[in-house]
């Protein structure tokens, strides 16, 4: 099975337990609204593109691993849309979480996933249960205080920040989380995988920001330009167009070169390239590459 | 080392990690405040009850999971009270937590209780990584969707709802976790405890509608009357309080009854019945042992 397949099935899979007989009807439309359909779920690509490059001797934990962390992201978008942080009415062209169900689901939807991203693990590493120990500390790592996407988004409430800490938080955490859990899925030391993870963090970020400044609403899906409106560093606008994508070539390019040495490290290589030319629309993507 | 300190220094562990150098300072003083000081701590009270019941051969797992229980509590209680819920202006006799550090915070407060709550199981049970795995999973099934507390809070939004339903799922998962996890952090079967963990979780539910009912807010550290007020069913509303006092009577005995065989079985049913006498303020609990 292709890796597309493999994310979707396993999150078909980890959703349909959070709509089995006895769930609030309304919360489980919201938990499959936020879930599906995806964006490119380039953080389980990544994920299961780590743990194949490993090895990939236990495929329903490296499955588990990728299913919780996209279900920690798509978390994490439905909470940041809420009227309270950036009020945003749409997500993935269409309404939002809160927008299409009401606030009050919308909470209860990020912390239902959130939930169900740990379950995800209990479940799907099961046969392994040391390996399951580690992905359950990486992945609430990734997650919570002190340096976690909750976190990343809550130095949007403090007067001083300092920028690399916040997208360190709110993007890289999970970008590292997806590597060192796939290699723990895998039974490989994750530690290593690290610094891929952050640098691909960084280089999505960069991309994330000239989205914002260059893209158009229908092309994002999202409303374009929201972090000016709302008052958030952005590289694009730091840097310049120009300027932004250099440094988003030169991150990927650093990434490539960090990749530790594993069984399949050149279909890493292809794939990660691959994977990192979904970070931007099209018309910007034909930048990168010229 | 006493029950009481056992929870505290637990939690104050899992809270310090939170608040380890690089975390966002308003967010860890929100969490903290969430967590301390607390109210009975009657859930992890319970687990440990259980867990020492069945021998406590690991007591660091025993802590990790009575902690995981309080921290879900916690959390659950943080967006409960969030406006577009109860919109509670206070809480354990001090303004709730999102009166006291914005709408914000407290939606993220809550998000990484529910991330610590699994971080914490995954540090303190590390040493049995096969009790993890079922920590894991027992703990979540009680926090999310279907049937956890998520779910029951969610019930709310729904137009129609067996009153059952909302209750096992809004109260009763998260008492039967608590009996459920302290024996399975001993390395006992869990299955045999969960009937007396819901005995127990109705029992509360019962005694929250008299507090709800019966008492005045400096009683009960919280607005009283907000059932009506919110139009939830309500146990001594319907009963009367006569009425709501002889069931809680029943589902204590029955509770006491339901007790499987273990090593300890004697000294539970004295910390049970001591337990049980929490549920309810002292001008209450004196016409229940009448």
């Amino acid at each position: 099975m292709d890796a597309g397949r493999r994310i979707e099935t396993a999150l078909d899979a980890a959703v349909a337990h959070l709509e089995a007989p006895g769930a609030p009807p309304r919360l489980a439309e919201a938990l499959r609204y936020a879930v599906f359909p995806g964006g490119h779920r380039i953080r389980p690509r990544l994920c299961l593109s780590v743990a194949r490059a490993c090895g990939d001797d236990d495929p329903a934990a490296a499955d588990a691993a990728a299913a919780a962390i996209e279900l920690l992201h798509c978390a994490s978008l439905v909470h940041d849309d809420l009227p309270c942080f950036d009020d945003a009415p749409m997500r993935r062209q269409k309404a939002s979480v809160h927008v299409a169900f009401g606030e009050p689901l919308a909470v209860l939807t990020g912390d239902a996933l959130i939930v169900a991203a740990f379950e995800t693990l209990a479940r799907g590493a099961a046969r392994h249960p040391q390996r399951l120990a580690a992905l359950v500390g990486l992945v609430a790592r990734a997650a919570g205080s002190p340096a976690g996407i909750v976190a990343g988004q809550a130095w949007e409430s403090e007067p001083y920040v300092a920028l690399s800490d916040y997208q360190q938080a709110k993007t890289g955490a999970l970008f590292a989380a997806s590597t060192v859990a796939g290699a723990a899925a895998a039974g490989a030391q994750p530690l290593p995988w690290r610094l891929l993870g952050e640098c691909l963090g960084e280089a999505y970020q960069c991309a994330d920001d000239l989205r914002d400044v260059a893209c158009r609403q229908e092309e994002i899906g999202k409303p374009a330009g929201r972090d000016a409106t709302l008052g958030r560093p952005n590289a694009a606008a730091l840097l310049g167009t120009d300027g932004a994508l250099e440094r988003l070539k030169r991150l990927t390019r650093e990434a490539i070169e960090v990749i530790p040495d594993c069984p399949g490290a050149d279909t890493l290589r292809a794939e990660i390239e691959a994977q990192t030319r979904l970070f931007l629309p099209k018309s910007l993507a034909n930048l990168v590459s010229a």
